[in-house]
């Protein structure tokens, strides 16, 4: 299968290049390099330095044989979009090339402007392309479960059936969120939702939860192939900070009650999400939603984990519960449903003791080049 | 009080600037002429050449002696509509800076990029220009009823109350819409409830349904008063369509079966809807949303009453029922709930026969400039 990956260079982007080479696709690999320019212009590098796309690509090809072809250019530029499909013609379209910040879309008007500008014109130039280039071809796309915040109600697999005044009908799910990058991603579901009933386009949007971890079976065959690994509070999600925080010796930044509950999944699991969406195309004029995640953590459940492995480890993890810098819910109800997935045969990783140790191996290994003035410096949401 | 119009040379702008400004308001009246350009692009420019801002300013203040300050530039520019909060300071802003037509959005890949860039780019500037320099200022932003397109149940007032089971929580009414054009209103309540939570903004988006009418008391002053006018398939509406074509002696053009329904209202009642929601400022923390129709029609009915009365006024108006360019339901369930503005005190002028033959009067007044080859070109929605 011809396959083309957007966002490729970033943290999800290049694992599930190689993941999808390794099973004999034909990869196309895009990226403009934002997020590294981004990163570097707030001082919150990556803690492993990969290399760029060609050089990953080099790397790969000797060490498997296989080939990752590899372009650089903006997704939001179509005529460069335009030639990539019309060159490759892929037969699915994974679409990762967003910035994918919420701190990042909430510190000032340009990065929400650039945010906004990014994220919805990405995503409208391969509706169009696909449209124009190669109409059979599925959008894989990533959401995120943060489009539906916290409802006070069960959140279901994208879709809901509502009932009122004694009629019914079915809708998208509704959505709230709590950043402009979250609400980026609804206004994207929107903008598929629309021209899959247009134009019958074969859509499948995955809700996915803060994803973790660094390795996968590919990037285990050389530390080059390591993905980018942010740690920082604009970038790094969540449990991959708070191990590195430990290896360093920074107190875990315990924002407000540390009550806020999210659905988790390893970066290994994201592979299988991705690949078995595309081995299952969505159907013409469906867009397919999955909640793409494998258990449910409190910060505070998150925090007590990593302190009893770090602690074991030898790190003696401290906690500082701190002042929310953010505008969320911080006591709240939070059952989704995600059963789409492991009916289409997702085998989950789930956090054991034994995933953190590895987490914790791999980052001491770097521990050298953690920025320590990077993990906080408390961008306020208000 | 001081009122900031942002899109005041529109159809709806500049009557809304005399409105305000005949009730002793202070007005500041924007405008970057992009619907001039795009209609004159295509050529299909307002039946009545509306003189520019500074002209329509001056020959106001004439008349009545109150000004209406001006200022051309792009709200997408926010150093340039920083610079206008700043100086002018505005105790209400009145968001029309848009691009208006489903149409126009739906013809091809850049006039999609400008829809979205320019209504999702306006209205976040105008979030941030609040915030940063009147934030005290409330935004009144002209949505649609089409963000909640045709759904199977009853159409409430913005928000809905969804039971689940056995628990329940008050999201925004479900929306879907039929076109980009609409989808950017759906997107830029998402933009405007999200920072309404996080910053405390204060906020009405109007869902209005399709307005008709040349003629409000101010514009009845002097013609070259009335507003930009648009008659043709990209920006016209169809009620003021049917007439110029009853008058031009084109056959009325009727997509599919006709019985789709919508929610309309006379420019007369846009004003006061706008000045109702103006004078009733929404609370601080509050997205308030009000739908802003007065009475229902299918376009067969629309169709029928305008042939009864131009007939009657000897025009010998003709139907002419075509394949449907869009896609659309034809046959649905419409029953939107619109008692807020009435609560406000809103008068409806509804669509009496006499209504019908003060527009074919003034039609009739520019019959020599209807460009026939404007009226129907069948863009097509796939």
């Amino acid at each position: 299968m011809r396959v083309l990956i957007l966002g490729a260079d970033g943290y999800l982007g290049w694992p599930t290049s190689m993941y999808f080479s390794k099973k004999g696709h034909e990869l196309l690999a895009v990226d403009n390099y934002f997020r590294r320019k981004a990163a570097s212009d707030i001082d919150c590098t990556s803690l492993v330095l990969s290399p760029e796309l060609g050089e990953k690509s080099r790397v790969w090809q000797e060490l498997t044989g296989k080939e990752i072809k590899t372009a650089v250019g903006d997704v939001t530029d179509y005529a460069f979009l335009s030639k990539i499909f019309e060159e490759f013609s892929p037969e699915v379209v994974i679409h990762y090339a967003e910035q994918p910040s919420a701190v990042y879309s909430m510190m000032d008007r340009d990065k929400a402007a650039l945010t906004l500008h990014n994220n919805l014109m990405t995503t409208l130039n391969v509706i169009y392309a696909v449209k124009e280039f190669a109409p059979d071809c599925h959008i894989v796309k990533l959401g995120t479960m943060g489009e539906y915040g916290t409802p006070d109600i069960d959140i279901e697999e994208g879709w809901l059936d509502i009932e009122h005044n004694g009629r019914s009908d079915r809708f998208l799910f509704p959505r709230q969120a709590g950043s402009l990058y979250h609400t980026t991603k609804i206004q994207d579901t929107d903008m598929l939702w629309l021209y899959v009933r247009m134009w019958g386009l074969r859509v499948t949007d995955l809700m996915q939860g803060p994803v973790y971890g660094i390795s996968t079976d590919e990037t285990d065959l050389d530390d080059r192939l390591l993905p980018n690994f942010h740690y920082d509070e604009v970038f790094g999600t969540v449990l991959n900070r708070f191990v590195v925080q430990s290896v360093a010796g920074y107190p875990l930044t315990v924002y407000g009650s540390g009550k806020q509950t999210r659905g988790y999944l390893n970066l290994r699991d994201t592979m299988q999400c991705v690949y078995l969406s595309a081995m299952n195309r969505a159907s013409e004029g469906e867009l397919r939603v999955y909640n793409q995640m494998t258990e449910t953590f409190s910060v505070n459940e998150l925090a007590a984990r990593i302190k009893a492995v770090g602690d074991r480890l030898g790190y003696n993890v401290e906690l500082n519960q701190i002042e929310n810098p953010r505008v969320e819910k911080e006591d709240h109800y939070y059952n989704p449903k995600y059963t789409g997935l492991v009916e289409l045969g997702l085998e989950p990783h789930l956090l054991t003791d034994e995933v953190l140790e590895g987490m914790f191996k791999m980052v001491d290994k770097y521990k050298d080049k953690i920025n320590i003035d990077a993990i906080f410096r408390g961008v306020q949401w208000k």
